[in-house]
């Protein structure tokens, strides 16, 4: 095998990504896949000072100077990690991917969404993902399970819930508009249903 | 006057910029004017983050992730320092502006210059200088001008001569494509008579 596959997850925080990437991860490996997990913002060392400024920068920052930080580590993280684990023929499994620009940038914010998808593009040289899972949950259900994990939020994440319910509606049409790409799987399920729907899935792209 | 004027100084390292902004601070503030000094990358409290990310990182950046990182700085440092400037009718005085990144980014390095001009459009929402100084000046000599002043040089200084003649071509270049926003000045002239010419084409603005 020439070439590996990259699939991405996505979804509001609290969904589970984080848990379906570490059960798929074992999965591969046990059938014997070598895997790179990783995540956006924040994938490689550059991404991580990024990741940092976006989110912890005291005061606001201009929206399209949000997109343009994302972008920048989107295009360090794929150029050094992503791709050359590809073209090992490894399998790429990330948490966040472009989906989330256009989706937290694009219809939460006041950014175009063609225009924060263009930018992605550049920036990556126009690399899709071979399969998205959605792992889609009402915003009210994920934010009662982050209010138990942890104790303090980042800047995202302390926005009012009326932009977590446009970013999901955002993330569901980006599914539509892409069925072959996606996979949407309904988050309140529990969590090993949800990864067999997961394997059953990858199976088909291995 | 409801509308500033926005004018920009390039040219390599050590071709006189600081010097010549200085001088026509000076002279517009003695006429009467309100100046904003700036510069990028490093205008603004998130520039001067992303500007030490950019110069200062250990290993290299790739060249999109580059070019989206300076173009992040721009977008902030025109949305919330530029433009309110412009809007409250005084004169920014800027030290590097998108000339900048289409001849060090584009032309010095392995993108597309038009693609590099086209993301610094979309971060400022397309504005462009009433007035670009060009300060030309031989890399040799600036150089020698440089040594001279400092001890120590950042990642971009440090790179091969070779680099620095086809900036400063590149420079050249756009200035030949937009004679009526360029002033090209030779920067081997004593400075005095450097900042006259500079003041005679700023009075036609005013």
């Amino acid at each position: 095998m020439s070439r590996g596959r990259f699939i991405t997850l996505e979804g509001g925080d609290g969904s589970g990504k984080s848990t379906q990437a570490a059960l798929l991860e074992q999965w591969l490996t046990a059938e014997g896949r070598t895997v790179v997990r990783t995540r956006e913002p924040g994938g490689t060392e550059v991404g991580v000072e990024i990741r940092e400024l976006v989110l912890h920068h005291r005061g606001d920052i201009d929206p399209r100077a949000e997109a343009l930080l994302y972008a920048a580590d989107r295009a360090h993280h794929v150029a050094t990690l992503v791709r050359p684990a590809l073209a090992r023929g490894e399998v790429v499994v990330q948490d966040r991917y472009l989906d989330s620009s256009v989706a937290y940038q694009g219809a939460g914010r006041v950014l175009d969404p063609a225009e924060v998808r263009s930018l992605s593009e550049w920036a990556t040289g126009g690399l899709l993902p071979d399969l998205t899972v959605l792992l889609d949950l009402d915003p009210h259900a994920a934010r009662a399970r982050l209010d138990v994990a942890r104790t303090r939020y980042d800047r995202l994440e302390a926005e009012a819930s009326e932009f977590h319910d446009r970013v999901r509606r955002a993330f569901l049409d980006l599914a539509a508009a892409e069925p072959e790409r996606f996979l949407v799987v309904d988050a309140t399920r529990p969590v090993e249903e949800i990864a067999a729907s997961i394997r059953e899935r990858v199976r088909g792209l291995l």
